[in-house]
């Protein structure tokens, strides 16, 4: 048999940044830009606050006015009125003091807020009694934001933080990295559509088409399916073909017959230069993974096993998504933190991702590995997530304080 | 001044599960399933896989004519044939063998499969070098799941792995909690749309409303937007009543005069019973926070200031948002751990929510603390996530592990 040339996952990840270019510039409302990351630099358009905003509920003052006053000695002050909120407040003189709201506008010469709780009323005369200084209980105009600094650079991620900044800019349009297609395709005669009822012997349901889709717009890509594939050559590279040219990125899955394997391979050859680039993941599971770049867009063979097909989309599938839609490579990944419950062993060599469910104790979570082949979806159902064994390890010892990557 | 009732972060998540119930059951295509919470528990129509399935390619035996076989001393088997896949296996009799590939069905009489690795084949002779047990490179008929086995549990959530076996079992629809839908109201009359270009003085545009909607879609809410809501106290009531009708969870944000507030807190008492139930939350940023319960749905004031907004939102709205949807409460959560950079004083007594950045240092990752007031977005926007201090601490230390919460 044809021995395959194993390549590290690391150097996978490497390849799909250096091989495939983010996507093009695509404009949308802020309404619908979240997750999508940035391909133009911000710059502030105006200043942010607009003008002197007291941060508390309380007077306008001039802060020298107040310098020297305490608990026994207030200073005294005439009112002169009330900030109306979302109107420009009349201006004060030395002496005068200003009703002010939270989020309101301070008056032209006040330069202070004394809070309300620090001050008593009679009439238009208002006693302070606390000094404060000068900017206190203010935010300042364009404090948060100058006009024509820059507020988001290029490639910056739209969060829900971000998405409040633009809109406190008053920009309703953002130029943004588009985001993927991308286009699946099953394969294998054995393989019918998940919604089949009653199945002939030897034939199982497409049961990858459905779960990819959801890994993949859940990554912020949009799906077309292409249907179960035939064992026919021609047929197979035809359709691929289409699919490829509607798509930014082809994905196969469902095949684990040496005949859509083998199909794969050769398509993958067929549709544009350089074609395949790597055959075979040193990772455990989902070690005969195909990818090719086919003119400048990525192709990715699956194993055909369930857990393997969502193991390896779920670390390349994702990282080329992240790719093609501009998102920098993450050097964090939020995990949890547990103790294992019993040794693990594993081959070194090849990086292993071991099922794992957390439990609740005493002492902390444990994380309990969930056994069983790579076709059972049933264990990745009963897992939580996924503890990464290194390639260089042989194994995990029970107590050993590990890190959960965990399935949303 | 009327001094607020603070309650603890942990008892408003309490409050949340016992005030309010998980909507009702909605049938969902498995295509748009993905993210929700089974209302019913899935039992398998069928045995998973249907039929014993090779794991390899290789020869299907009766294992027992392996028995005594070795390098040098092969077992000599009669090759009748190849099972093609989706088809039903041809019977195979003591002394024969038949071709079969991974995935394929296993011939009647066939209890094993030997590698093609570990053969040499002659015409329709087989010669095999290694001896295998019964079962040995077989998926058995069941194995994954049996007729009538519990698939998945009332109430589990639908990941890939759910989505893969609900489709291995022929299932195309499923009963599902209903996500919510979340009706967003913004107030006070300093406020204006995010899409006005030019501003008066005293005016600043609403950057909650874009800013909340994705963080509510981002947890699987649908989002209708009433707008701004004058700081008159009928028409607050009348498009508060007629936006409740029509949503699962009311929110109200981005007043932080008095008025507003007060205005929210009367319309709460106003909506139905058993109405305010938190009125200031021991938390920082984001106290002025207010949560009813108008009867039976779940009504949130959140605090102007968008910084305060976003995280009570993110805590509190999105535990409302778990609870409707049926989903279960966590005891885990992913978090990165770093090196806190520098000294972090607090109060005791509340929780505080530290904005940070994370930097990748020699010695692993390092937390740095970004500070600024809640009004401004900039410093959520430079922020990777945020580091929680417990209320009963006065502080961290610089050098300290900590575990930060990424904000996506």
């Amino acid at each position: 048999m044809k021995l395959m040339r194993v390549t590290d996952p690391e150097v996978v990840i490497s390849l799909i940044a250096e091989q495939f270019k983010p996507l093009e510039n695509e404009k949308l409302t802020l309404e619908n830009a979240g997750g999508h990351c940035l391909f133009e630099t911000i710059t502030a358009p105006e200043d942010i606050p607009g003008f002197d905003r007291s941060t508390v509920d309380g007077y306008a003052v001039y802060a020298r006015d107040t310098f020297g006053s305490g608990e026994g000695i207030p200073a005294i002050l005439e009112l002169i009125g009330e900030v109306m909120m979302g109107e420009a407040a009349p201006p004060i003189e030395n002496g005068q003091c200003c009703l002010v709201h939270t989020g309101g506008m301070l008056p032209e010469g006040a330069d202070a807020v004394v809070m309300i709780e620090d001050t008593d009323q009679t009439g238009t005369m208002v006693q302070a009694y606390r000094q404060v200084a000068p900017g206190e209980n203010v935010i300042r105009r364009g404090e948060d934001l100058k006009k024509n600094d820059i507020a988001l650079l290029k490639g910056h991620r739209l969060r829900a933080p971000e998405i409040g900044m633009l809109a406190s800019l008053g920009i309703t349009t953002v130029g943004v990295f588009r985001q993927p297609v991308v286009g699946f395709f099953s394969s294998g005669d054995e393989l019918v559509s998940y919604n089949k009822a009653r199945l002939k012997p030897g034939q199982i349901r497409d049961s990858n088409a459905p779960a990819l889709r959801y890994l993949a717009e859940q990554n912020g890509a949009t799906v077309k399916y292409g249907g179960i594939l035939p064992d026919r050559f021609e047929t197979f590279l035809e359709k691929s073909r289409a699919l490829l040219e509607e798509t930014d990125l082809l994905v196969f899955s469902g095949g684990s017959s040496v005949g859509s394997r083998d199909f794969t391979a050769r398509t993958m050859q067929a549709l544009g230069e350089p074609g395949l680039l790597v055959e075979g993941i040193s990772i455990q599971p989902g070690k005969p993974t195909l990818l090719a770049n086919c003119a400048g867009k990525p192709v990715l063979g699956l194993p055909g096993h369930p857990v393997s097909a969502l193991n390896i989309f779920s670390i390349f599938g994702k990282a080329i998504i992240d790719r093609l839609a501009g998102r920098k490579e993450k050097f964090f990944h939020p995990t949890v933190r547990a103790v294992l419950s019993r040794n693990i062993s594993s081959h070194s060599g090849r990086t292993e991702y071991v099922r794992i469910r957390l439990k609740e104790s005493e002492d902390g979570l444990s994380a309990v590995p969930v056994f069983g082949r790579s076709g059972m979806l049933r264990t990745l159902a009963e897992a939580d997530g996924l503890l990464v064994v290194p390639s260089a390890k042989e194994g995990l010892n029970a107590g050993e304080a590990v890190d959960i990557f965990i399935w949303e």
